[in-house]
């Protein structure tokens, strides 16, 4: 109904940060979080179902890992496949000029038992995205499980090591360096 | 303030399988749930939260993981660590008299996204507890966390194994078998 307001997700989630990070989640309500991106309570239910989805939406992750594992070498180990996969991320979503945003989200998500929750689930499903494309070029169940998880361990680790990398370095390069990391783990365990 | 009664949580839980299973886990009221093991809605607070958590309550599962780990022998890697940890499930949990309960309460869970979500919280947490103790053997944070990961993979898997097995298979024995594919799968990834 109400007209297009340009770039009114960016901004709704931006304005919950700032809210969640003043004065806590459990305080803040959808239309302060609206009032304070200068848009309306059924602008934010456009886009979002919920306060929580607020800082969840728009499933690009788990587009990006099932491109990333496609796109990698026909020849490639499974392993591989999946650091194709963080590389995707590292140059489309966890870019450099994203990381002050992500480490914000963090600080928000590690002051909420709910949000913690919603972040667990949400690696859940992304674990599982990963298997069905790792499935997908013919890669055994036991063997896209076992490679998915070292994926999505690998990512968990990375991600906090990117942002509190303090040289700055590129996702991509951490995410790769942590796999290889997990990997020896994995065969001295 | 009422009287014991016997054996209430688990004619709780008896009484909640059956009625999630006959009329969903929505359609279900905690009331009625009370009503069907004899019980009455205060004796159901008095042991669970709220309805979900009636098919998630005392956390045994963790204290036997966390027990089995650290009875492992002192020179056992940490994936053995782990397969001891299973084995305390199997035969303190996992029994085979309690095969056709947990295979109704797998049924229940698959029917309904909101408890496959608690399900897949708890996993998160019972992969915490077993970080936790491997660390507290020595091993350092990586390997603790891979081998955590695949003994939680190995237990999703055999529970599984387990329930369908036609044999009739302890618990302890095909999580072994599971975990040493998995070991198989992750040096082949």
């Amino acid at each position: 109904m109400g007209r297009w307001q340009p770039n009114a997700p960016q901004r709704l989630v931006l304005a919950a940060l700032d809210l969640f990070a003043e004065r806590g989640y459990e305080s803040t309500t959808v239309v302060e979080i609206a009032e304070r991106a200068g848009l309306t309570r059924s602008t934010f239910f456009r886009h979002f179902p919920d306060k929580r989805e607020v800082l969840f939406g728009a499933d690009t992750m788990t587009g990006l890992l099932v491109e990333g594992i496609a796109a990698a070498p026909a020849d490639a180990a499974p392993l591989q496949a999946v650091a194709y996969a963080l590389d995707a991320i590292g140059t489309q979503a966890f870019t450099p000029a994203r990381r002050e945003f992500v480490a914000r989200r963090r600080a928000v998500i590690a002051a909420n038992p709910e949000l913690q929750e919603r972040e667990a689930l949400k690696a859940v499903g992304l674990t599982a995205s990963m298997i069905d494309a790792l499935k997908r070029r013919g890669v055994s169940d036991l063997t896209a499980r076992v490679a998915s998880q070292l994926g999505s361990l690998a990512w968990k680790i990375a991600y906090d090591r990117w942002i509190d990398a303090p040289g700055g370095e590129d996702f991509g390069e951490i995410a790769r360096r942590t796999l290889g990391e997990l990997q020896a783990a994995s065969a001295s365990c």
